[in-house]
This record gives C-alpha cells, structure tokens and sequence, in this order.
C-alpha cells in the first residue's frame, strides 16, 4: 500500500508521460498543485483542453493557426514572394523570434528519413508545389534543421525546385552566435569556414 | 503579432507558473501536448482537477488522505505506540518509501520560522499533543528536515514533549548513503561524527 492518495499518484502517473518529465519531478509538481488554488489548476486544465482543440493546420503554411488560415498567411504586409520552408511548427515560431524574416512560411511537418520509413509522400511538398504554380513566389528559402536529415530534405527540395526556375536558398550554417571556437564540433566549424564570406 | 496561436500561448503562460519549468520547457511541453492524442491531454487535465478535489488531509495525521482518515491512520497493522512528525506531506511519502517504520504519523505542515511569522500556533502540534493525550503513544520520532528550521522545530518539540514521560527520538543525520566524504559538507560530516556508533 503506498502512502500516496490515489488522485495525486493517479496525477503523477500522467505527468511523467510528458517529456524530460521524470517520477521525481513529476512528484514535485504534483505536490506544488495540491498547495495551488483551485482556481488556477482550472485554469491550466482548460488551457491544455483548450490548446487541443482550438489549434490546428493553416490550409496554406500549414503552420498552426487558430482559423483556417494562420495569421501570417492573412497579413498583406508580408513578402509573398518568399517562402520559408521548415520542418515543424516550432521551427516557424523560433525564427519568427528573430523578426529577421518578413516573407511567408510552409511547413512540411518532418523531414525525409528513408530508414523510419517518411518519403517524400509524406511530406507537404505537394502542397508547397500548388503554392508555386500561380508565379508569385520568387524565392525558396530552405530552413529545415542542420542535421543529416534536414540536409537531405534541403537538397532534394532543391533539386526539385531549382529546375521551376527559382531562386532557392538555404539559411548559412557556421558557428553560433556567443559559442566558443574551441567546443565546436568539426562539421560546424568546417561549415562555418566553407560559408566564409567577405567582411563588409 | 506573435506566431504563436492565443490557445498554445495561453497554455505555456500557464506551464511557467510551475516550479522548475522556463519558458523552453513550456514550450516544449505544449508543442509535445499539442502532438498528444486529445484523450491522453484530457486524462492529464481530469487527472489535475480531480487530485485537486479527490484529496483532502486526514483528520487525524493530517497528511494526504482520499477520506476522512487516512489508510495509514486505519491500518491496524500499524504501530500505534510510536507516531513520526514530518514537516510536510512530501516527507511522510519519502519516508513511507523507505519501508522501515510501521508506526504513525503526525504532519506539521510547516516548520517554525519565525522570520517568516510561523510560530506554533500556524503548525499543528495542538493536534499533535491532543493526539498524545491517551497514552497509547510511547514514542515521537522527530523527523522535521536536518535544516536550521528543521533543526529548530525539532528541538521545540523535543522540550514540549520529554516532560510528558514520551521516549523523544530524532532521525540520524550524517554522510547520505552512496556519497563520497571528500564534496560532503562540513556540517554534515560534523554531525555524521558526532553520530558516530559501534560496529555491531
């Protein structure tokens, strides 16, 4: 028999399913929401109802979005003469951070990974293709993730596009910003010297 | 304008109110729920209120209980001579884990901290002595935490309670089991000297 009153293990057992969320520290933040007002446990319940089901898919970026189409896709004052094409919707978010960025967005929801079994079919490329077709976009800026897959997925998004007669670019890999050159891997710091480019 | 959608914002503004949980992990989090089936973010949401409604303290020890008592408090099994005072209900599941006391206990809910205006009376040692006063009790094992606080509480008790003729013990504290001697601090190899006992 454990001392732990069913409701909160019951909890407990719900929070460790989330990521990075282990017994103990599933443990801590159960205790912490016994002593929290009741008010405000609601209001974290019906934020996670709520994320659920007032989220879904833009029908054009396919970026997430509250209406059927995203607020980004909507605004006329983004350049809708470039397209930024990520991964996943968290991609879309962190460089929007940046506010480096005023075009448009599409977002292929994975990246090809033959060995897990994700071809291109299961990607939104048909889809990034469709919003091509009417000459507006100009520009393809290829975002998706430095890793071998996201390398991959650039280059075949590249050799599919390059042909349509567009400008496609990819986004500069090199050493990040406030890291050290002695901690850097050898691929960075080889990209970072390929990518060299001269000082203005 | 954020690219965030209102619901999955409102989700992590209210993921960061936890304890140990930044804005990165909140996010994270949300994009995790976001990819969740909406019947397990559901369970996790019930889970959440019905900790918060299902558990209540008991009447007796105080510590987390489903009923009126406590199962701890209604096991027969248990030794009701002695009866361990912990601080909060955290410690009294940690020390149930331990599987080496079989007798009650008796939850404080706090320590003395006179710099933050907690004096006895916000604790509950009325209860603790009412709970005394049949004389069944022959022991009060004092297992406040080894802290200044801790430390304190403990001796309050101890002075309130030896002159009711109760055999008045405290928890050993010393070097903690698995850590090595040479990053352990001085107070507590002080004390795990001062603790010291024959090699039986």
């Amino acid at each position: 028999m454990s001392a732990l009153p069913t409701p909160l293990a019951h909890l407990i057992q719900e929070l460790v399913k989330l990521p990075g969320i282990g017994e103990k520290t599933a443990t801590r933040l159960a205790f912490h929401l016994l002593r929290t007002e009741r008010r405000d446990v609601e209001l974290l319940a019906n934020a996670l109802l709520e994320m659920r089901d007032g989220t879904r898919l833009c029908r054009v970026c396919f970026g997430l979005s509250v209406d059927e189409t995203c607020a980004l896709c909507e605004d006329p004052q983004r350049d809708a003469t470039v397209i930024c094409v990520v991964e996943r919707p968290p991609d879309l978010i962190a460089l929007e951070r940046s506010r480096q960025f005023r075009g448009r967005y599409h977002v292929l929801h994975g990246c090809l990974a033959p060995l897990d079994g994700v071809g291109p079919e299961e990607l939104r490329i048909t889809e990034l293709l469709r919003r091509l077709e009417d000459g507006t976009v100009r520009e393809v800026l290829l975002a998706t993730n430095p890793t071998v897959e996201g390398e991959a997925t650039a280059l075949y998004l590249s050799k599919l596009l390059t042909p349509l007669g567009l400008r496609v670019t990819r986004i500069a890999r090199g050493v990040p910003m406030g890291s050290d050159l002695e901690y850097s891997d050898q691929v960075t710091l080889a990209r970072a010297l390929e990518g060299r480019r001269e000082v203005e």
